[in-house]
């Protein structure tokens, strides 16, 4: 039989995200030494929605065993598999000016297995240095050094003006993932997956409490 | 008639953050001049659903126009209302390590209205300097100042270890909402509301794709 191209349903991004929300969680209750959960107790723990969890999970299978629930370190590893959380991505860092130097040390990243193998900065002070064991490459040098060191997804900190060109530089290097943090709409092809970090809407979120109490 | 407090209904959280979402996109077409758009068009041209962005606004009231659709600068501004982003929130920065020096540099807060009216740090190289013209203090005056200038939302950019301390230093000075770079686990009464920023959650969806298509 021929393979279909639309056996798997489509999962939509949000359920990826809350994946990794589930992981965390998960985490959390292992440390705790808790071994199995039900998926209400889960949803009420972390204040998720227990039928929004089912919902996510049944995209890649059946974790739930019935008069238990879930065993915590195996739904986790599943979780950690699925999200490419197995294994280690060596990661670019580009621009290391403040938020660049602030992600460098951002202990978040290397516990979930990304470790940054390389920082690009076009600053003739930089160039050539290294970080932490890390090297400090020039732009121009982007093509050869990511492809040497396997890098796949980037990070970019530049200031807003340079983030097209440089966006442009990732993609010519063949970068499919980027992840962005600079404050600028980006164009890139189809085929490569951009993902746009704001900042601010984790503010919002408080100042819409704040506004309706003041109401 | 006794007003009930169950009068409106309980507004999901990922509700609100859709607000911001729908927001900035309604931005982007007011920069490229568009005047009116469908829910649909909308949902296409940002990869929205169309579905959950009707529901979403149903919360709030009854803005999209027969025939027409939603009105771009009238939505955009109502939603902004709603959100609180009709108004400045002055903002307290805690810590002023990399992270919190990238933070304050960060464009997109103030953009949305939250201007960093203090940082926190107790260094005695900073304490009594001012960065742009805004005042570094010590913890220990965090009470007072935050009341003087007053600040109702803490961005905490500190140490792991120094999270929980600091936190409910905060909770003592009277604040009740409180956004988190640090990568601890904080307790805080109840009515405090605490969002927890995890940087790397964004590039867990780029590592589930590039592992599913390396699978």
């Amino acid at each position: 039989m021929a393979r279909s191209p639309y056996r798997l349903p489509k999962i939509p991004e949000m359920t990826i995200r809350r994946l990794s929300v589930y992981t965390r969680c998960l985490l959390q209750l292992e440390e705790d030494g808790v071994k199995t959960i039900s998926s209400q107790d889960l949803a009420e723990r972390f204040s998720l929605n227990s039928a929004q969890v089912r919902k996510d999970l049944a995209y890649f299978g059946e974790f739930g065993v019935r008069g238990i629930g879930y065993y915590v370190s195996g739904l986790k590893a599943e979780l950690q598999r699925i999200l490419g959380l197995d294994r280690e991505w060596p990661v670019a860092l580009v621009g290391f000016g403040n938020l660049g130097s602030a992600l460098f040390h951002y202990k978040g990243f290397a516990r979930q297995g990304f470790r940054i193998a390389i920082v690009v900065d076009d600053d003739p002070e930089k160039i050539g240095r290294q970080v932490d064991g890390v090297p400090i490459v020039a732009s121009r040098e982007l093509g050869r050094e990511l492809k040497a060191r396997g890098v796949q997804i980037a990070i970019l900190a530049v200031p807003p003006e340079a983030a097209q060109p440089v966006t442009d530089q990732l993609v010519a290097a063949g970068i499919k993932s980027i992840l962005n943090f600079a404050p600028a709409r980006l164009r890139v092809p189809r085929d490569v997956r951009l993902k746009h970090v704001d900042l601010s809407i984790e503010l919002e979120t408080l100042s819409f409490y704040l506004a309706k109490g003041a109401r």
